[in-house]
């Protein structure tokens, strides 16, 4: 049979299962990556397993989050990482060596290989011909100890790109108009395999930029062929001998099609505050802007500012507009200093910052009240900037560059200058020291983790009750994601490590009240809350259900959920629950109280059952999709309590 | 009579008070500096009294401070900033732009002037042949406005400054010697001037480097002559027509005299936790360092990095240690990179952040808890890194370089390489917009004052009472600063503008009670706090005497006071004592209750005066040095409603 990319990155993976969609699947992993917001519990979650060293090819763990260090708890987590990353032999890059997906891209991705990495943008590898997805950090912590990661077969979804991006479209206007035509949850239960004769135009980074937005789609993965450009970029990175060539079979097939003639694409933006929300930038030309802002892993290459340095040229940011420049790794900032496109930057008005994620994770940069902020990163949900009342538009490096000499939003095409050509260095720098070797074995097991006064345990959690009689303390919209479950940021990403810190920010976004709330509901078995479709998109972090869970979150009822968000929920012994019928929804209100009764025998030997609402006198029924494996990991209280009671076949 | 610098520059700015030691004298301010972390304050103030425009020859406001984005507060305060520049007349540097001593001294800075700051490190400017001064924001306010600032005539310190500095030896070293024999009272009630023959192989920057730190002595201010390098410094920033000369007179004398020979120093360090506790560098040899820190104001030039670049060149930091490298201003940024030092640097591994005060302030790169910090800042007083156990160090850019690559302090001579020789680029970047020019009169009195959400008003103060019974909630030590009073740093600067946010730091890090006690207080007709000697030294921020009156602080007996601080205190309507005889000090403890009668009559017409220890019998003598013009302003309850009464005046 004629296999796509993304079944032959299955089939050889293959563990368990078959490769029939919606059917349980396990894979084997070859390589993690984890970064220091959610590295730090996957660190104590392989402490709390036992787990003596990692049993991938690789895994590194980089530091690209919390790099403002405003007072101890950053840096006391740093030297953690550090130590368990010697301890447990990873890979570890330090901060301001960059952002995680672009530097694994240059250092360790290999075509044909599977990666897993506790962020929700690992799918930018897809761009190297690897099946990379993300997932919560207990996943991947098992993933490193050896185990597979399981997940439902996927629909895979074939795009065909034809033709070539005219002058001043680039590839975040491919995966704009993406998501133009499908919206945040276009992508849900899919992996994305883009292919076709418009692939010979787009280089490795511009299949990254494509990649990783893949994850506002709400796509299992992103899958690029590993063709003869993939050997090229390796040839650039000193790697040429980790090619191989991964492409479809000739008759290859996919479940579900579509087509994108590169030729025909315009300048696209999208407005406040979702992803999905894309129009083309001749819409909303003339906005005043506050800021324009450049980096993140979705504009990460060389080109990304490099265009931009040359649109900027000799001009000058519109004053009262802040240009700010955060480059993407130490290494590519090296290239761009070398080759003046820093000095054109920095004579522009730019604001240079440290690389790393920094603004595009609510990390510094964030805009004035109510300001418009335009952002070549992937993601614009409410208040993920920092700012509570934000307005944040995401667009290509071109547009960001023509908005900030008008000061207002610009339709690049309309600059009247010719599209600079840009081309990358003769010689690009390639630091192979910007991750630090794992130490041998026996060097290894002698280093003892150094835990900072940040670092708190992870609290014990119970098995699931049998019976439960629970209100509802939130009911929420479609879309929710895990950025209002729980922010990031600089205000809140400290507590990482920090549990009953942490908490205190759980759906502060949302309602203000929720943690003294929820917190009380503690003493009384615990509460529910109630969302619409696509609930938890967005990034991976583990603590949006960790938190939760923590302040007795023992029931989610939703529509439905995001992939990754789901699997965290389980993980941790949250029930996730969705409505059979959809319209019980609008049943369903803040006080009302849920009653589940026989829940393990319901669990256990039904996906579906009844539940309660208490003085309503109405019974709604709900659905759950574990795996037998999953149902297991619940009735035991999550995966931690699952993985100790294994503790023999996770001591590796 | 032949006059030194300092007379000369008093002399002719002269309002009022004649210049015999101790007396009052008011001068004529010419420009002024404020940053952002005071700067709000400023604005609010010129706002409470009505003025319309600044009246000095050049007024500027940078955004330095400030400039981690966290959420709308730090980037709505900017706006806020802008504004007011616009509406007062003021110059206007944005977030990006630089450290505001550096920046006004390579754009606004003339010989023979006067310049009123409201940050301490002010005095950096007196490299240029000016009388600098820091000041709390309210005086600066009124200097804005036209007034005069009125202080006690101090000493005039000549330093004779002979030989010339060995390799491996630099400016820093100097300041540091003066540290390492005057500890940081040793230029209380003093200006410090340099002179003599050591001074032609001092550049301008090198100058600016001993200047900035005449802080961390206490002094008033330092004063450099006005000779040929400063031409040449004034060349190459474009300004020749700015230069005057202006020097000592022949025959000219000092208060007091010292002399240093510059061909007998050697490398020096600042141990923790205080900028007077110097040894040198090769007394600590060998201690581990966990962080290695360049930039700050107290050592800005393009050589203080150029130098490092040179050391490190083909080389990389020791692994594990964190080399941060903080361009001063974005000038300088681009000369660096242009010149090649940048990519020197970050091949040795150095993290580059943006330019302006960051770490110095607490604004990010706070070391690990308990762990070596090894920085060209100015001040390491405990906690102000923004870790509360934090160990920093201070030294100069060549012991900084040494260390990082041995991964601890290291004698920059014992590193066997030749002593690089750095030279300022051919034709320096000169950056004439980087600074925003005040609007015409007309246009200026159109801007509305755009305030967002952080900023809120300053309550109102009453006036002094006559008869007082209040509790001493804090007694404290020596040399206790500002930053322990009420931190800077990236978790208390946003607040700035927010008194009664802010205040709830107030001695936070001497004792996590005070705020509720003192809030307490407040129902009750304050409190008082006792303290030994220099009390109050470090920044100028006035927060510092405003949020401890907010909450209740009536009293404030110490031994002695920094002068800042002192004028702070008067200026918000704190009652500033010392002990008649320091021994007193000792009577006292935590909770004694202060009985102070007929104190508004005792003020007035008396230095020294009695209070009564309640319970104890016994009373204690103490005094004040208010001149009659700062007794009205206590009496009167501060400055803000002693300048609202006189409103008309200050209409300008």
């Amino acid at each position: 049979m004629a296999l796509n990319v993304t079944q032959k990155l299955i089939k050889s993976h293959l563990i368990s299962g078959e490769m029939k969609h919606g059917e349980e699947i396990g894979l084997k992993i070859d390589q993690t990556l984890t970064q220091d917001a959610t590295g730090t519990m996957v660190m104590l979650e392989l402490e709390a397993m036992g787990v003596k060293r990692a049993q991938t090819e690789a895994s590194a763990q980089y530091v690209d989050h919390n790099v403002i260090q405003v007072d101890n708890k950053n840096a006391d987590d740093h030297l953690f990482l550090q130590s368990a990353t010697q301890r447990f032999g990873l890979y570890y890059s330090r901060p301001g060596n960059g952002v995680s997906h672009p530097v694994h891209m240059q250092r360790l991705a290999k075509p044909g290989k599977t990666l897993l990495g506790s962020d929700s943008h690992t799918c930018a590898n897809g761009c190297m011909g690897m099946l990379a997805m993300g997932a919560g950090g207990l996943d991947v912590a098992l993933a490193i100890a050896g185990k597979p990661i399981y997940i439902k077969m996927p629909q895979v979804w074939g795009v065909r790109l034809t033709g070539e991006l005219p002058d001043w479209v680039s590839a975040k206007d491919v995966i704009l108009e993406m998501l133009r035509r499908y919206d945040v949850k276009g992508g849900v239960g899919k992996i994305i395999e883009y292919y076709g004769p418009g692939l010979n135009h787009l280089s490795a980074m511009d299949r990254h930029v494509i990649a990783n937005m893949g994850a506002e789609l709400g796509a299992t993965t992103t899958v690029f062929p590993s063709d003869e450009e993939i050997k090229h970029f390796l040839k650039t990175q000193g790697r040429e001998e980790d090619w191989t060539e991964l492409t479809a079979d000739k008759g290859a097939t996919y479940d579900l099609n579509e087509e994108i003639n590169l030729s025909e694409l315009v300048p696209l933006i999208a407005k406040p505050s979702s992803p999905g929300n894309v129009v083309p930038v001749s819409e909303v030309a003339g906005t005043p802007i506050y800021q324009s802002y450049l980096g993140s892993s979705a504009n990460p290459g060389y080109r990304d500012f490099a265009i931009v340095s040359e649109i900027v040229k000799g001009k000058r940011a519109k004053q009262g507009v802040s240009f700010d420049v955060n480059p993407t790794s130490r290494q590519l900032l090296t290239d761009l200093v070398k080759e003046g496109h820093i000095a054109n930057l920095l004579q522009a008005d730019a604001r240079l910052h440290q690389a790393g994620c920094n603004g595009c994770i609510g990390m510094g940069q964030a805009p004035a009240t109510g300001r418009n902020s335009l952002r070549t990163t992937p993601r614009n949900f409410p208040g993920r900037s920092g700012t509570l009342e934000d307005s944040v538009f995401l667009c290509s490096p071109e547009t960001a560059a023509a908005s900030v000499l008008n000061g207002k939003i610009t339709d690049p095409r309309t600059l009247g200058m010719p599209y600079p050509l840009v081309k990358d260095p003769e010689t690009p720098t390639v630091d192979t020291k910007l991750l630090t070797e794992p130490l041998p074995y026996e060097e290894a097991r002698k280093v003892e983790l150094y835990k900072g006064p940040n670092i708190a345990l992870i609290p014990e959690m119970d098995e699931l009750k049998d019976e439960l009689e629970i209100p509802i303390l939130l009911k929420m919209n479609d879309n929710i994601s895990t950025d209002e479950i729980l922010a990031g940021g600089a205000r809140v990403l400290p507590y990482r490590s920090n549990l009953p810190e942490i908490s205190k920010f759980a759906f502060e976004i949302i309602d203000r009240t929720y943690y003294s709330r929820a917190k009380a509901s503690t003493l009384e078995g615990g509460h529910a809350i109630v969302a619409g479709s696509n609930y938890g998109q967005g990034s991976s972090r583990e603590h949006a259900a960790l938190a939760p869970r923590y302040l007795g979150l023992r029931v989610a009822l939703v529509k439905d959920f995001a992939r990754i968000h789901w699997q965290n929920l389980v993980n941790f012994g949250v029930l996730p629950l969705t409505f059979v019928d959809p319209d019980d929804y609008k049943l369903l209100e803040n006080g009302d109280v849920l009653q589940l009764s026989n829940l393990r025998e319901a669990v256990k030997s039904a996906k579906e059952f009844p539940i309660s609402i208490k003085g309503k006198n109405r019974q709604i029924l709900v659905r759950h999709s574990m795996s037998e494996r999953q149902i297991d990991v619940m009735l035991e209280g999550g995966m931690i309590n699952w993985a100790k009671a294994r503790q023999d076949e996770t001591h590796v």
